[in-house]
């Protein structure tokens, strides 16, 4: 008994006195360095291993440098701070390194550059040493710089629990957050993290190509070529803006309603289930989670055409069609009366589209980062869902009141097309219209009962949690 | 000592051993499976208390789930993730749950729905346990999708300071931070939180809402109205954009002049005071917290009137009456001269309010949680304060211009009524003559004298320290 | 060993008993108070120092107030929290402070104040005690209202290791991040950082307002004085809006290429050094460090330069000239034909345009801190060199479309002078070209080989590690 409190005791006492204990950094390059550095600050006792321990002249003042074998003996966590190339020197140190937790913190330069994860070969290597693989998603540049100006999300995987705690206390007295990613296996996921070029934007971004590509043809057809083949005009120069001009808000107004869209479909779906207790479908649980990145194109969509816009009355064309126009009432001897309702009409276009693109722009605004962390829950569901839709109706709107007196009119219709203006209502029109089903109240209630738990009792429940809820009701 | 000796050892021991302990939560919604895989994540053992332990498809992988009389026995600390609906089963374990610390996390649907709160009615049904209510103000979206993204504040209340410590320091191991508010009593306020809808923003939108609606029917009358009946003449047709473009600049100038005002009449009135720890009055207090929302809410309104001014050149009526104006100059055979003096004043006049604009956007940007937390104080002081009273300055100016030579026509005044803009100028030369008042070096360096804590000696000091003169300040 | 045994445990025992320990502060101003505060919630016992112990009303409830020496007692570390001038007192405190920790948390007025910095003032008037400098840049507003709305990161130094730790722990407690500025002779540094009014933005500034003068001038020489020296014409006028929207958009190119040259300079040198381990001169340094102020003040140009143009056409004296225009074309009975190949030029310029300015836009929001803490490394680079070299690639080709057919005119050089635009096309074009030539497949390889840590065999080695390479790679 005796022995063993000693034992504890004086580990405990250990523990306490020499604060943070010493960690061993292989390696004196840049993220070495660096991560040396802030391990100092922390308090920790700082030991690089180093082939040529003499040139000490780069690591920070306060701690030391030995050769791996020595530097090795000092501690129990050994940040592996060397390129996977040069892993192999790491077999003559195999006895060293017996029982010590190694960190992989290394990152390749493409993804898939080698058939096994960096940790996962560094562990085929020492098979008597813990790995953890983690700290590779946190750069040099932010541990020097104090970890306020950069992520600070460290993710780890490891087989040995003990090993992996070890290094999420490092973390945590870094003033770093962690999470557990599971076993080894999951190493060459984390590897890929700094690799990946904005992943949840690829989706959105192909769609948003897409219905570009597919509206500039159509529109480049119907208008120019329309021009050119019936009338024999060369309206080519249109293309840079008016077309573009065209373009841009049918864009944004299909990826503003395919960002509400699922929404709704969800909720279909839950009603239809009986439960929120069934997963949805995979290009449902894709699509939800890209909502946002949808959103903010069709902001970037919405604020090119409003560019567009603004500059309509500095174009050649545009001054030289009106300037021919003064001149041709002048020549005709007549000039056009005041029209009210084309004032009326014209002003209530143009005032809704100004309101749904500000809405549209604080959206945008309450999706940073640092302003939807100082909202509620309640608050950001308002913002989101209430004023999202209220900007889809004032958008859908403002496209409408464009074509008010153009919907029954023979000479819309070239080629027997319909005018890109109307093929794009489609989606927006068919949200609202679900929209205001599901606000039906007896719709409403039994939707918000599904969504507070409550099943029927014919409840199509087939798998575990629907964790998409979260999805939906955010 | 020698049994004492022990047990603190082994207490110590174990403590360290099981590194974080185990915690316990009943029940498998939502938020319980959240919760209970971010503490398995942060290394602590999760125990779940479930009617039907078998069906434990729900939990995360690496938990226990047991029925709530076993689960209950395994750790100190037990959240209750249960809606209030079904406390009731609770009684029935109140043996097995004497001196544990019940964690109330839940949430209500509406402010005021249940007359005591809900951590205070667990409280009396289980009157042998500690009640610590916290965490409802976290999501359990932020909880699994990693604290980053989302509010770390945890809020919490409870009689017991042992048991709030401990629930401190499970959420201190989350990555989360805490804020005490004290005694039990505070649930119920705790509760609302989460129910709340943007509380510092009513004061504000009420005032900007008191305002357009009263400018808009104020122009509405000495407009289209005045036009009507005087003229007989129908411009209803501008209320969508002309009207609404003299509304929105209007409020936006007053809204910016209400932001700096009790800034000014704080001053006054330590000045007055002749010293700084006497309190505001209320109405002062909460005028000068809603400064920010006040200012954002001007940003809003000058970025309506800014659109609505890009599309002037593109309106129906705009270039009908050009072209009318342009008929009617060939007719008469005169062409109107060039006059320098308008040419230069209407430029200073535009030019005034893009650079006014251009400010204010400044302001609004560094007013974004993640960019004011760059600066220092007294970097924000600038930006707020010099900066700000300059954009004031520079939109009132703009402002002025606007009425260079309306000032003395007697046209300008319809039925004996001064116009919008003269009306909206009040508020913001008040503030600019008592900024400029206060900015006398006597003035100036006796405000700085009490504002450093200097107290003459005749000071009307009543109340205990003002808290508010941080408000001041900042 | 039972007594030594002893102790440690019961020393344990009694840290983690009384939880986080007693924290003693001298001073009830704000500043102490909010501490408290915090301190109080964050679990510690407070114990205030004061001259009038009995005078109680002012500190947070749960702390105590006792006359310093009393105070003094109670705990090893002491915030002082009062200004330098009364800081004599505690010389007939130095028994009762010996061997405490004192935390010197004063800031100045300005810069330069007094030839000692506080803390080393502090340190010499009681010599006995271990003085930290430290939360002077942390304000009282931020820990009452939570650390969550401002910079959490508190800078200390000091010269005794034990008493910084001490320090350490207390801010790790409160939530706050540390970083350790060296022995307390960094103090008068840490002390002025919350005197600093952007000191990154001072340079950039300076180079901006030199620009604004040199082209303000040149061009108000070759525009507004030369017409009038030249044809005696007054278009004084001009210089509000027409001459202003001239100066922005070159001022915001140069900017713009001027944040992108140190980054092309940066790789020439290590391609001619062979290696990336020597320092680069300071100059380079220095503008390498103030690239994102660069990249923002030319984004602030470049609004400026798109609001001007958007109000162009509501311009009088353009709304005139057109109106001339049309009236010219009547008279002389002529309608001027639609010119294709003007209105392809300008359409492509305009588009351009708004082109680059929507992408600089989106570089913009991107450098926002909560934007760029969600991107990771390859991304930021992805976004801040690919997408910042297109966006001066877009605008640089604007400026040439707005001079396509200016170039060879003699009328285009007024006294023998290139018009502002070419001036301004300089700088662009030649980073332009740089990075053309970093892109040949030989070059780039040996660059990336160079920053991955590869040295040439003639390498210009001289310094120690050039901690510059992140700056170049970022």
């Amino acid at each position: 008994m005796n022995t063993l409190n000693l034992m504890v005791v004086v580990n405990i006492h250990e523990k306490l006195h020499s604060k943070q204990g010493t960690v061993c950094i292989f390696g004196t390059g840049d993220f070495g360095r660096s991560l040396g550095l802030r391990l100092l600050q922390a308090g920790y006792e700082v030991v690089f291993g180093s082939r040529d321990p003499m040139n000490n002249s780069l690591v920070p003042k306060g701690s030391k440098i030995m050769v791996h074998t020595e530097a090795a003996q000092m501690a129990r966590v050994i940040f592996i701070a060397v390129q996977r190339d040069h892993y192999q020197f790491l077999t003559s140190l195999t006895s060293a390194l017996e029982g010590k937790v190694l960190v992989d913190i290394s990152n390749n330069l493409k993804m898939g550059q080698y058939p096994q994860s960096n940790a996962e070969y560094l562990s085929s290597l020492v098979p008597g040493a813990s790995v953890v693989k983690g700290f590779n998603t946190v750069s040099a540049w932010a541990l020097q710089s104090g970890a306020l100006d950069a992520s600070r999300q460290v993710l780890l995987c490891g087989d040995d629990p003990g090993a992996k705690q070890a290094v999420v206390d490092i973390a945590h007295s870094l003033g770093l957050n962690t999470q557990d990613r599971g076993s080894l296996r999951a190493a060459g996921e984390i590897e890929n993290i700094p690799l990946q070029l904005f992943p949840n934007w690829r989706l959105p971004l192909w769609i948003a190509a897409g219905l570009t590509a597919f509206f500039f043809f159509y529109l480049l057809i119907r208008d120019v070529i329309y021009a050119y083949v019936e009338n024999n005009q060369d309206i080519s120069y249109r293309i840079m803006i008016t077309l573009a001009n065209k373009v841009f808000p049918i864009v944004a107004l299909v990826m503003l309603a395919l960002c509400y869209l699922p929404g709704a479909l969800a909720a279909i779906l839950q009603l239809y289930n009986g439960t929120k207790y069934k997963r949805f479908p995979d290009w449902l649980d894709r699509w939800m989670l890209c909502r946002k990145q949808l959103g903010l194109l069709a902001l970037l969509f919405a604020v090119l055409h409003v560019i567009y816009t603004f500059i309509i009355s500095i174009r050649y064309n545009v001054i030289h069609e009106r300037h021919t126009d003064v001149i041709k009432q002048i020549k005709d001897n007549k000039s056009l009366p005041f029209d009210n309702t084309e004032a009326w009409a014209t002003d209530s276009f143009l005032s809704l589209g100004v309101l749904g693109f500000v809405l549209l722009l604080m959206l945008g605004i309450t999706s940073l980062p640092s302003v939807s962390n100082t909202l509620n829950w309640r608050e950001f569901r308002f913002v989101q869902s209430k004023l999202g839709h209220l900007t889809l109706l004032l958008c859908t709107t403002h496209c409408l009141l464009y074509g008010w007196d153009k919907f029954l009119k023979a000479s819309t219709y070239k080629w027997y097309t319909p005018p890109g203006f109307m093929l794009c209502l489609v989606t927006p029109c068919v949200v609202l219209v679900l929209k205001l089903a599901l606000c039906i109240p007896c719709v409403d209630s039994r939707i918000t009962r599904i969504r507070n738990g409550w099943e029927s009792s014919g409840a199509r429940r087939r798998q575990g949690p629907a964790e998409m809820l979260k999805a939906t009701t955010l």
